[in-house]
């Protein structure tokens, strides 16, 4: 006896609600960008590592191959609205920070830079990447952290597209 | 300025909820086992992907590595007792998905079983692996989805070890 098949479609919409996180890297030229990420964890626990997955296509995939560097950010329920646009608009266009309405702060040991009053924040430094599929997944150590613990409640996406804040405890 | 910084600890407890799955494999003998994985993520749409992230000393790791099959079944709220069980024993030494209460039904596509009355369930053929530090990183193509649409409450795990019901919608 098998469970109820499912489509790929259906069996996705079951799986959330979904971490949300803004991948922030620079173009080559040194201009931020943030890049919405649900397809990201950690890998490994010494080193402490995490991993992040990211289409090909997209104009943050150019600035992490270039530079080797990433901040994985946890925008705040309250960053809701900015962080929606970091998931519509390309940094290849326009400034997406600037639309987005967020600020960054200078990270501690990476020169990609961190998003002001996000819940927390890793900074990471490549240390591989492979290809699956459409997307490569780029690895990092993460050499510091930093957040806002007054503000744990955090974005997660829902299969219909709401967004929903939870803490951890 | 910089974000406060923080200790590793403080900021790994800020990132959760985290998902909490159960993969599926079966050992070199045939036998199944369950192992509690929360380092799982999608990684490419076409093909459809996903990978998880496994500790080199599970015995699950051996069992992968040799099948090159594994489920990722999403427990639901009510099997949260024997997926806790899942996340604290090993195969290696006991039945670990009978001691866990834990029944499982055959799949659709691969020969690995899939956990009974779990919310969803992925299939996965394994098409690459890497590694990541101390663990390895499985690529599997998704080959069958399965699920029970009326159980959409699924486990997450909090940083202070408690489980937490959720469901996307």
């Amino acid at each position: 006896m098998y469970m109820k098949p499912l489509a790929d479609k259906e069996a996705l919409a079951l799986v959330g609600p979904n971490v949300y996180t803004l991948v922030t890297s620079m173009d080559k030229s040194g201009k931020p960008n943030a890049l919405a990420v649900g397809w990201v964890t950690r890998t490994s626990i010494k080193p402490f590592l995490m991993l992040i997955s990211i289409d090909r296509r997209r104009y943050s995939h150019e600035g992490i191959s270039h530079h080797k560097e990433f901040v994985v950010n946890y925008p705040t329920f309250e960053q809701a609205k900015g962080a929606e646009v970091c998931g519509s608009r390309s940094g290849r266009d326009c400034d997406k920070l600037k639309e987005a309405g967020l600020e960054v702060v200078a990270s501690q040991k990476v020169k990609v830079p961190t998003i002001k009053g996000c819940t927390v924040a890793f900074e990471c430094k490549v240390v591989s990447f492979f290809e699956t599929g459409d997307h490569t997944v780029f690895v990092g150590e993460v050499v510091a952290c930093s957040g806002n613990p007054e503000k744990t409640k955090h974005l997660y996406y829902q299969s219909d597209h709401s967004m929903l804040g939870l803490a951890g405890k």
